[in-house]
């Protein structure tokens, strides 16, 4: 009774994180209330507050969620990738990719990276999903002849990073596949010192 | 008497957009009220509303005077630094400095960025800065040999945004000049096919 209780409370966070990063989306930070949670999520009202009492615990919620979300997507897609294809420049590109094609999950990541800057505890969830990221990124790096792992994987994340936010809520359009690909092989070939 | 007017109202609306962005940075989307943008501009209750009613004048009026400045500042530090040295790199370098330097400004604008993603009208202003930044890029790229400037130019300026996202709402520390111009002279490497 116990384990299938857990199961459930297990089971409605994850509804409720889902109905949040929708709203985050839509509505923005402003439009992100417990209510609208529960109305979202067609759950009885006062759900969400029983799971995440305060705002803080909230957007803590949906942040560990998403980054979860994030890095399944992402993970995935370079794996089903990695054998097919030795081309670092298109794995990076199509891992771009997967994550415009989840535009709510993107644009919900950018307003809590804003809100994390005033508030340290989700500071704390933002950076450590984002070493999930960029600490592969350094051995992916070092293993095809970076001399500055560290800094260039920085560069990199930085680089998808700025595809995306251009894509998503700059004045670009999106980007195509082989646009991407042409701009990480050429990022690549720049802090590799080489032409491929 | 009525030039004097007129004189009157250009500045009290700098004075009020200057405390919306003071506030979009240190409290956001949520904390950017007409009421707010009076107390932090020391202004009678009400001045706000009489020069923008609405929410979405307040917004727009708030962007434009961001990109205004925004502007001016890289432009100026660009002016600065072209004559005193020819290296591309350095000069990206250092306007990415400039707009780091201004955090609030900077933090501002992506606040502003999102919300344009909901507000059409925004999304023109916000567009139309961009290509206050991208065009010159372009002439810029292609002055140094590239054989694709459009493309080449969406790149650098994605990836001097990601630089500056990374920094300030990242989980990235605030980069060097000598990182950031690495960084730089690295994508132009790559991007126009010579070692520097």
């Amino acid at each position: 009774m116990h384990y299938l209780c857990s199961i459930w409370i297990v089971k409605r966070s994850d509804t409720v994180a889902d109905a949040a990063i929708a709203l985050l989306a839509e509505r923005g930070m402003r439009g992100l209330t417990h209510r609208a949670v529960d109305e979202v999520a067609g759950l009885p009202p006062g759900s969400t507050s029983n799971l995440a009492r305060t705002r803080a615990a909230l957007l803590e919620l949906t942040l560990s969620r998403l980054t979860d979300l994030e890095h399944e997507a992402v993970s995935s897609a370079l794996r089903a990738d990695a054998s097919a294809s030795p081309d670092l420049a298109a794995l990076l590109a199509e891992a771009i990719q997967v994550q415009l094609s989840d535009r709510n999950r993107t644009l919900a990541r950018y307003e809590l990276a804003l809100e994390a800057t005033r508030r340290p505890e989700l500071r704390k969830i933002y950076d450590e999903a984002g070493r999930r990221f960029r600490d592969p990124a350094v051995g992916l790096l070092a293993a095809v002849g970076s001399t500055d792992p560290l800094r260039h994987a920085r560069q990199l994340v930085a680089f998808g990073e700025g595809l995306m936010f251009d894509a998503i809520a700059g004045a670009g359009s999106e980007p195509t596949f082989d646009d991407l690909r042409e701009a990480f092989r050429e990022l690549l070939s720049g802090m590799l010192g080489r032409h491929s």
